[in-house]
């Protein structure tokens, strides 16, 4: 029996206790766009952190950034070995509305052979899959096969604001060779997928100001402007008739598919009817791609949210003063989210209506990424996948985002593997997110069989660089 | 010194009693718009109701409706002499969003030469304007000049759905014969204006569903239908370019407005730059037209409120699978609100994205009204105005909606006279609504007036029919 069968077999025989820590792990509302909920996330972050201490790790901690906590723990007792940082976020998306969940979100209860509640799968079962198979191993072994620094953000559905000048500030001290980032999906719980590309993002948000107060619609409707009927109006313009993006640049460098990738995609990706039927929606959006083209190799751009004048209980007869919106764009290669960016603000300037003010902020931005399948730490995610699945996973693209993955390819040049256990039909973002649990076990075995494989393939560390770079 | 004189005097000795009353009234959060404020609605009733016992009418009582309580007070101490029915509405709009008000908006306070507050313009003050004059005649010749029947209604924001039963069911035992209904504005505190013409309203709300849940922006963005993209579309194709509402045969009947009734409206009443003045915002909408014009003799469509995806703090990537949208129509003379329902609906029903679902729900609808200065009511009214203010009244039309009026007008077929107190800056339904107290007591001044002139120049009444439908 290998060291990496006995962790198997250990992360086997307890994944009832792995289900349990997730279901803890996810009764925290660690909701990072949510500037009240604060408490909670830094509860979250210290629970990670104590957890990660259980298990035997060293020097857990939680880093303090000028937002949220970044929980590090590592594990250094191989020297001559490469160090993998493994990367994943504690924080979660906001749960509203509220009223369509079946439970609370921040109560997670079992369905079926599932766990649901915010988070459970986005991201904290992916965090907890590669803590549990450092535990499994380190109850067996006693050790691991490698080094490992584990990095999880509190902040990555609000644009990892705060991990990159962590990142860089620590390079020397982290000294990292490898690095797996787990926040995306597979196919189904029998067809395991490895993410070759992620799509960047630019969260924007929009203020539309007309007067200076809101008024009666009754003694000024028809004769003043009203913020959110421009607001409107400019939301519709940012898309023709045919599901085009209308701000003009906004395709500008777009990396057309090949033939040959096109191919790959409509052999080995989800079929349009598996998406439509994992969103629960029609179809919409640029003709001329199939829908997995659409949402992983096209760029997109989505008003997430716009709130304007009265919109409780009946009718309050008022023209509104202000409205705002929310626009978020996915990019893909080559676009650049500052030229996107500057292409939506040219848009929006001229599409506003005469006597409305439109105020844009940036929310967040994030450039578009591809991992090279060739690399120590793809390799070594292909072969676990094979393993712990019994079949070789798919390549595919994700239509998500995790910023922090081009920050560590392009600023610290550090090759990452994408692995990712959510199931489309999981609910990410969504009400009613859940985990299926017999895939959370398998995600556990691949991550064992990771650390195995990368142990065995990735090349010795270079000596670190003598000059320190850490103090700044 | 005639009794109107005594009372006159009466008022202005007791004017800081009354604001302070007032400053009471409005302390209630009345809002009929909002289910959890039911509670707030009745208290506010019971509150008017005892107030009207305690100045000396009779039988003061709150009526039980399907909605909120009617508050009903009567002095029938003349046999013989003509009843007025006073109107007015104790409820109020919300007062959303509340980080707009400088002070709480259900605690009044004094500012300057102002009283501030939700509702205390629209409509406490004017309600309480009549019921202040009463007290004032009761007080001194403890008599009116003639029978009177108030009627103070909690639905008037949400379309007055109670009032128009209870008074068809209550016609011969309320037995009116001139009715006066406070809800409106004068041009300045000495320009003083009788209202001929109400503009009617429908207010409808639009729920655009896609799929079945929100979903994940970065996995399905650019793939599916967007309700709240779908519903800008909507919302944004309701008018043209210049400014026409686009749904067909909106204007539809339409009254023509003379040139001799354009010229007495550009000679008596606001000018553009005043109205936008009060209004705090640039000018929008129909062409051809003076802003006076647009706001009173021509109809308007304005979306008033509009909600979909994710408002709150930050951002959360989500393709919004349901949006909502709340429109107010105002119609003029001879429009009929049934015929732009259905052309409104038949324009959204087309304007719908294919895979979007829009529910229409009809909130309130009420027809135009024209009042002619002709009737007893109408020339008491400016007999009044004249006494108060010491200059005549300006015949204006005004933009808002007053349900009971047409009514009142119509199915009752009792002569009404449209009184107003407010002034084009209060803020009606927007924040920080005041009254100015000058005003206000020069309201209860031209209250008693009013009084003394419809009791020496109304017809005495006809006897009332024998059969009785108030059991209806």
């Amino acid at each position: 029996m290998t060291q990496a069968d006995a962790a198997v077999a250990f992360a086997r025989a307890n994944l009832e206790r792995a289900v349990a820590d997730l279901a803890r792990f996810a009764s925290f509302p660690s909701v990072s766009a949510q500037p009240e909920r604060a408490a909670d996330v830094r509860r979250c972050a210290d629970w990670l952190a104590k957890h990660l201490a259980a298990i035997g790790l060293d020097r857990a901690r939680t880093e303090q950034t000028k937002g949220n906590p970044i929980v590090v723990a590592e594990w250094r007792r191989r020297p001559g070995a490469p160090t993998l940082l493994v990367y994943g976020h504690y924080d979660v998306q906001p749960a509203e509305p509220l009223r369509d969940w079946q439970s609370p979100p921040f109560e997670p209860v079992r369905r079926g052979d599932c766990l649901v509640g915010r988070g459970v799968s986005d991201d904290k079962s992916q965090v907890l899959a590669h803590v549990k198979a450092i535990e499994a191993y380190l109850r067996t072994a006693r050790a691991l096969p490698l080094n490992v620094v584990c990095v999880f953000e509190g902040e990555e559905e609000i644009g990892s604001p705060s991990l990159l000048p962590f990142l860089l500030a620590n390079r020397t001290a982290l000294h990292i060779g490898a690095a797996v980032s787990s926040d995306g999906a597979i196919l189904d719980p029998d067809r395991p997928a490895l993410t070759y590309a992620l799509r960047g993002q630019l969260a924007l948000e929009v203020e539309a100001r007309g007067g200076t107060k809101d008024v009666h619609a009754g003694r000024y409707g028809g004769a003043i402007v009203n913020a959110l009927d421009a607001l409107c109006r400019v939301v519709a313009s940012l898309h023709d008739r045919d599901g085009h993006v209308a701000a003009r640049g906004f395709y500008d460098g777009v990396a057309p598919l090949s033939a040959a990738e096109r191919a790959a995609m409509a052999r080995d990706g989800p079929r349009d009817a598996e998406l439509l039927e994992a969103a629960g929606a029609p179809a919409a959006g640029e003709p001329g791609y199939s829908l997995y083209e659409r949402t992983t190799a096209r760029p997109a751009l989505t008003v997430t949210g716009l709130s304007g004048g009265y919109v409780g209980a009946g009718a309050k007869s008022i023209v509104p003063a202000r409205a705002t919106a929310k626009l978020d764009c996915r990019l893909v290669p080559n676009q650049k989210p500052a030229a996107v960016e500057q292409a939506i603000r040219a848009h929006l300037a001229g599409a506003a209506p005469r006597g409305v003010r439109l105020d844009v902020r940036t929310l967040s931005s994030s450039p578009p990424t591809l991992c090279d399948p060739r690399t120590p730490p793809m390799r070594a995610a292909a072969a676990a996948y094979r393993r712990a699945f019994g079949r070789p996973a798919v390549l595919v693209r994700s239509g998500g985002t995790t910023p922090i993955v081009a920050a560590l390819q392009q600023a610290l040049d550090v090759p990452t593997a994408l692995m990712g256990f959510g199931l489309p039909d999981d609910g990410w973002h969504g009400p009613n997110e859940r985990v299926h649990l017999p895939t959370f076990g398998r995600a556990i075995e691949t991550c064992i069989w990771f650390l195995d494989e990368l142990a065995r393939t990735a090349p010795a560390p270079a000596r670190p660089r003598a000059t320190a770079v850490a103090a700044r």
